[in-house]
């Protein structure tokens, strides 16, 4: 068990940012949620997996929708209590812990607040290792867990309850819920014992944004020293070093969606990198060549102050360094590239990587 | 109480699809449903709401969607089963009756097939004495009762529980869901005590269904007398005699919307008729101007049998007269005006009446 207080908010969502491969919403927002919960209610507890008991019911809750409307509705923390709660009334039992579905982005901070105001740990895991779109992107759906009973709830007071046949279906009725809910809702899904929770999270994902935030944050360092042992850290590796030269965003009801264009700098001098994203960057593609894909991780990052910077906020003119850090194990199972492979978006090649190890 | 079998059927169906003013969804395949139910299981009961022991709950069951494709997706009497007992498992009470929210279309029969199946009796009432396209247009919102719990069921076995802040929110979430359940859901919606089903429900909409439909289906009749007949029993109106020169159906994800034009015929002779539906007709314009508008029912009968025509089966050529039928009382107080005039369909004018005597 390990504490979260105020001063480690900042290097959890620089973190959470990295994971986040430029979606899942900026964290900032769900950290003023964290910093507002700790300051009423303390530190938040952190708990390994392995610390779970036996038995339990553990609850994950996260927000979703499009991260351009996330980043507007601070949620605050008593509606993510509200859906925990109402899950564990339609279950007729009390969550001892509470986890995040994705540790990349806003959603590494919302289980923080809901802690704080049940007074449940906070499980160190997450089901995707970083950020991905789509509710079914999940470790615990490569293992056969349902998303439902699943609540969303919004701002005003609506709130709904699913059952579904399978997890995609969840996805389509909860992402059109939650477009007419005005682009962003909290929900709570994929309930599960604590026996689940041990064999279909990924572990320690948490704590490594931490971690890795820490690092990014470390203003004694220089850059150089500092990319390096990141990269060292996460068996990672530098995909391009460019400046920005055209941004093409479009926000949909439930997605942003576009591409990046990067002119090359330095060694890439004379080169184009290309990033396509659905809220989070999917295929790094050099000179139209893809070099890295989902399920990888392609973070773009300051060339400066190596500080991660999410499509949100890629602006003609940035200096930047793109990297990849390798995806969870689960990602290269037949079922996790079926999953979130380059196919399922859309794209006609199978998954590129230059970081085939698993991350430390 | 009276029995409903299998010979009162047709003149159900073919009432309901007068009340069902070209909306509602052809009542055909609720006939089928119902048929099927009754053969199984026996006739059904219409209780009147005087009946109503004095404490209970009562259950409208509903069929959602565009007409198009309700009638493309005959729902089994098991789904509506299902919609009403997951309803009652969240209220943690049995109903003691089932009702419709619309006497027109095949909401009629919907809940016919629900009795035989959990043995429980009809009401002989409906919250619109019509069809109507929105799920708070109904007495029941004018009278504040709140549409939630509700429940959303497919024919694939998905479902949803609503719990929302008021009736229009209702409308939006459930609508979206059925869009993406594929354009028809089962719902089991408004949950109420026998005392506000008899407060706040139009009463006599079924039998009042059967009376006209038996009336529309006697082939001994001559079609002038039986028109007239109608026309006294309901304290109708003709509005046009005409041919359908014109008719322009847009299907959308939720709705079925358009116009058809009429070319005067008889006296009509060198006027035109327009009329606008959303499901339901809408407004009907002589010569541009508006005549007869919701709430009012406007109807359209075939010339020779005075058999109702469906916006759906409008087509070119059709020669037939257009009745109007005075609404329900409910309909004419200032919040029912609000809830279904003319303005909130988008229009710039007051409701207008031909007929603003209340029906029968």
């Amino acid at each position: 068990m390990r504490e979260i207080g105020l001063e480690q908010l900042l290097a959890l969502s620089t973190g959470a940012t990295l994971l986040g491969t430029g979606g899942g919403g900026d964290p900032y927002v769900g950290r003023l949620m964290a910093e507002a919960a700790i300051r009423r209610l303390g530190p938040i507890r952190l708990i390994d997996v392995t610390e779970l008991p036996q038995t339990g019911l553990v609850i994950p809750a996260a927000m979703m929708g499009a991260p351009t409307v996330m980043v507007e509705k601070i949620p605050n923390g008593s509606e993510v209590r509200k859906a925990v709660e109402q899950l564990e009334r339609v279950l007729g039992q009390k969550a001892i812990a509470i986890m995040t579905i994705e540790a990349g982005g806003i959603n590494s901070m919302i289980p923080l607040a809901v802690e704080a105001e049940l007074d449940l740990p906070i499980l160190d895991a997450d089901s995707m290792g970083r950020a991905f779109p789509e509710l079914q992107m999940t470790s615990f759906h490569v293992h056969g867990i349902s998303s439902t009973p699943m609540v969303v709830v919004d701002e005003k007071g609506n709130s709904l309850l699913l059952n579904t046949i399978d997890n995609k279906w969840t996805e389509k009725l909860s992402r059109t819920a939650t477009v007419v809910m005005g682009g962003a809702s909290i929900i709570a899904l994929y309930p599960m014992t604590t026996d689940q929770a041990r064999r279909a999270s990924i572990p320690g994902t948490m704590s490594q944004a931490l971690e890795l935030g820490a690092l990014l944050r470390d203003h004694a360092l220089p850059t150089a020293e500092k990319l390096s042992r990141l990269l060292e850290k996460v068996r990672g590796h530098v995909i391009f070093h460019g400046k920005v030269v055209d941004v093409v965003r479009r926000s949909t009801d439930a997605f942003v969606r576009g591409t990046a264009t990067f002119a090359g700098m330095a060694d890439d001098e004379g080169r184009t990198l290309r990033l396509e994203f659905q809220n989070e960057n999917l295929v790094a593609m050099i000179n139209g060549e893809p070099v890295v894909t989902v399920p990888d991780l392609i973070c773009v990052l300051d060339q400066e102050t190596l500080i991660p910077i999410t499509t949100e906020t890629l602006t003609y003119g940035q200096r930047a360094v793109a990297v990849t850090l390798p995806c969870a194990d689960v990602w290269r199972t037949p079922k996790g590239v079926e999953t979130v492979g380059p196919r399922y978006f859309g794209y006609d090649f199978d998954p590129r990587s230059l970081t085939p190890e698993a991350r430390s």
